[in-house]
């Protein structure tokens, strides 16, 4: 298909979709004369993943490409695949003013059991929030974080499971990066939902009875 | 304090402070002479939080200067706390095309025998991911979407307890807005420490025990 049917099929405006070959976030189409290319079927596709990692996931075109890269390496193991999909995401840098709270998740760590690279770009983000916490006078909010472990091991049971259930092996690998961005964007959803339920649970527990006898 | 201390005191550069003021994330100093003004402990811990709101928080300015207002209103029910900070985020608007996924996430609130607000805005959220999942050929991913709510049910129990916890009715409302916005990055943090273990489990189960053994 030529590029104006491709737009029409992606619903990515032709302007945005040059900008993405220039940015080689879409493969080139085959050529078929000086002027124009021929696209097809997995153009279609990628077009949509690159919209749903940029707009859903929220990720930069940089941070898009190692992600792309991941998904098109066939050789890549998939435990692999894991760290490179983490590494793309928004990130902050391990700290030396984070250690003490880097210490402390290392503590829900090992009391759990696990084994953990101390690179892992979670820790250094959890250590970052764990520190602005205290920082912010809200040390309290600390003591949340052994319960969010405890829900992380429910997520990423969930998100293996996901991965095992995927029928081939191109499509694990887009699990795993699809699963790990846009997950992270379901789950402050479903937080949001349950904050509200809780809410309603504590601070007026008569509502929905009320209601209910209306 | 001048706001050269202030500047030292919160490590926020005098320009940033500057826009900050501008952008009424940061209430004037008392003025002392026409061309300078006094600044006071409580403009050290505003702009704390504005660092954390911006950088960790990855909010919008406009975003902080709600998140604010919620903080400084003292007359605000908590439960409205609640929602002016989901409001803040980021958040995707209602579509008429995620309205089959928006019933999926509905089937999950109805199981768990909640009521929750149709215009709760975790609820576009989730229900654009799902519909995102589907159009990506990774449909399997959706059956994700019970578990996560299983775990963010914990997360939100966590949430409400470190606002109870709080000692009084500021620090409660600071705690929901923080803990919300924070809650998140946390969250995330911690899901990729657990996935990485999940992945050894699953895809290297000997590794751990090989090293133990040397």
């Amino acid at each position: 298909m030529r590029m104006a049917e491709l737009s029409e099929r992606s619903g990515v405006a032709v302007p945005t979709i040059k900008f993405y070959l220039r940015e080689q976030l879409l493969a080139s189409g085959e050529r078929t004369s000086p002027n124009q290319a021929a696209y097809d079927e997995s153009h279609v596709d990628r077009l949509r993943l690159v919209r749903a990692l940029l707009d859903v996931g929220g990720l930069s075109v940089t941070a898009v490409r190692a992600v792309l890269a991941a998904i098109d390496n066939t050789e890549l193991p998939l435990d692999w695949a894991f760290g490179i999909a983490q590494q793309a995401l928004p990130a902050v840098l391990p700290d030396e003013d984070d250690a003490a709270s880097a210490r402390a998740i290392d503590d829900l760590i090992a009391e759990r059991g696990w084994r953990i690279d101390p690179n892992n770009p979670g820790r250094a983000t959890a250590a970052r929030v764990l520190s602005r916490y205290e920082s912010l006078g809200l040390g309290h909010l600390r003591q949340t974080a052994g319960e969010y472990l405890r829900a992380a091991e429910i997520v990423a049971a969930a998100d293996l499971d996901s991965v095992i259930a995927s029928p081939d092996r191109s499509t694990q690998v887009e699990t795993v990066v699809v699963g790990t961005v846009l997950g992270d964007s379901l789950f402050a959803g479903l937080r949001r939902i349950a904050q509200e339920q809780r809410s309603h649970t504590l601070f007026d527990p008569t509502g929905s009875e009320c209601e209910e006898a209306q």
